[in-house]
């Protein structure tokens, strides 16, 4: 059985694992696309954790090299939003190329960008190409969720709870999630910001849409955190006083025709010593159920994800293939290529 | 679309749990069968948490109830090893009735019982029925597992480590494992026992066949817990001396020829206040990976993982399929009928 051609879509932070654990994987990996000047023209393995050359030229014309190497799979991680996201997919799925994509958004758009969704799923269909998001949230807050929620009975309500350490983000964006601002200047930029949607509300459309549940409403609140007492964070060199902001929960909730109630709590703020990104659910029903996974290395498992997705990805029927329809999860022991065909 | 026909097979304490649950998700139960003296010729519902009959008597003749009923599916709660479980598994198959079985030993017997699995394997695959063992371990020490292992790149070492009450079996259990014995005791006990394989054998074996990777050994031991104060235990009335035997822990462990290791440590022990199952898993690799689910109701898990399974059990080829190779289990939100034909 052949190799795997994959081309790196994307030369940034996940992309530069996610090329070494494709060469850890032997996946050829015949092309990689970037539109930053500093990148293009460059050798790939220079530019990623493979630290060697791989023969790989960074090209920012992603036609030409999709019709040079005609790849099983575009590995693009880019953008977060579908609206970003659309030239990436909509050349992969013009030119038959199967893509998988980190845009969380993408993990299930249908409800969220349905037109452009649509579209892409119709191209895709036509030159029999597979699109497919995934990334952390693909297996801790969806699948395992809903394997948990296989588990029981009768179901009343799912509450999950998970965070994101904003100091990983640099200074930006902790100014820009208002860090250090007191609660009333947080609630005056609450109403004026024109944030974007919250993925959370894509992790519990596909929760939802699994089970068949009939949704009769959506909801999502912003509450801030405060700091309990006065804070120094060392990594981003910030005071807070005492009951400023440290971060914010976005809390998406959807409520049911049926009766069960789904929410999703994710939480944003600035990390303590020792902290880290929790992934914690729990289901009131018949019997009650918990998961925890302790602390998750989110950035890691979203790159491991997405690498062990692949064989599924090629095998898959053709269409915008969001992640709920995809077989069981599995580790890849061997080289990728040895899991197709149903291996 | 009809209803699911099922029959009950064997009147103890999970069937009786899992006929309301049936009832719940409005399955239409057309049998039962006991060799009971005390419960052929009865109500199914009097004998059940149904509490009011069902008009289902109990009979002692699987092949006439098959005969007249034509269910779609058995469910059998009767034994825990293959041996004792081949006759009722047989009468299914050879009537091409579907079956799921708690027996533990069931969930997967290819290695422990080649033979006769093969043998109920090939009569299954003649009559185009349908066997497999499910129940706690399905989802929670093997899919939720290979499912965490699906979000690692590589993986050195799995560990598991599941719990249960000595107490909930009553004192003949209790003294059978040796409560209250001294060490040497113990260890005398072990030396001369004929105990029968350990059902975390099992559960190794799926996860393991599941990556694919090669078995080079397969061990056991067995270590006694010891009380580290003169405890008193009051659901049993019993007693036990500083440094006796509370319970043990059994440790089975797999090693592969390609490098990781597969241990999983099962404990049977009498609980202190508050205390309940445990199903704690962690994963030594990239990255390192833990699982809990904190307390957990493992009989009540038990019978909802048999009811959410059938309809794809119903819906799977014919012969003998472990529960790895069903679709990711699902949350049966309305009656259980409405999900065959790929709802």
């Amino acid at each position: 059985m052949s190799k795997i051609k994959a081309v790196v879509y994307g030369v940034g932070t996940m992309n530069c694992i996610i090329t070494r654990m494709l060469v850890d994987k032997d996946v050829d990996i015949v092309g990689a696309i970037s539109r930053s000047p500093s990148k293009v023209g460059r050798d790939l393995g220079e530019l990623t954790e493979i630290n060697r050359p791989l023969g790989v030229l960074v090209s920012d014309d992603a036609a030409e090299v999709f019709e040079r190497t005609r790849p099983d799979i575009a590995v693009i991680a880019v953008n977060s939003f579908m609206a970003d996201e659309v030239p990436q997919l909509r050349i992969c799925a013009e030119h038959g190329v199967n893509a998988v994509t980190l845009s969380e958004e993408a993990l299930y758009p249908w409800n969220t960008s349905p037109e452009i969704t649509a579209e892409l799923d119709r191209i895709a269909k036509s030159t029999d190409a597979t699109l497919t998001g995934t990334g952390h949230q693909d297996t801790y807050w969806v699948n395992m969720v809903a394997m948990l929620m296989g588990t029981a009975h009768r179901i009343d309500r799912v509450i999950g709870r998970a965070s994101w350490n904003v100091a990983d983000y640099g200074l930006d964006v902790a100014v820009n999630v208002q860090i250090g601002r007191t609660t009333a200047q947080f609630e005056q930029w609450l109403r004026d910001a024109q944030r974007p949607g919250t993925f959370g509300r894509n992790v519990l459309d596909a929760l939802v849409a699994d089970t068949g549940l009939t949704v009769t409403s959506i909801t999502t609140e912003t509450l801030p955190i405060t700091a309990t007492s006065a804070m120094h964070f060392q990594s981003l060199d910030i005071d807070v006083a005492a009951g400023n902001v440290i971060g914010f929960t976005d809390v998406d909730e959807i409520q049911t025709e049926e009766g069960p109630v789904f929410t999703f709590e994710m939480s944003g703020r600035i990390y303590g010593n020792e902290e880290g990104d929790i992934n914690e659910w729990s289901i009131e029903g018949e019997p009650n159920l918990v998961l925890s996974n302790g602390t998750v290395p989110t950035r890691l498992t979203t790159c491991t994800q997405l690498v062990n997705r692949i064989p599924d990805i090629i095998a898959a029927p053709a269409g915008f293939v969001t992640m709920e329809k995809l077989p069981q999860l599995r580790y890849r022991a061997f080289p990728l290529h040895s899991y197709l065909n149903g291996n």
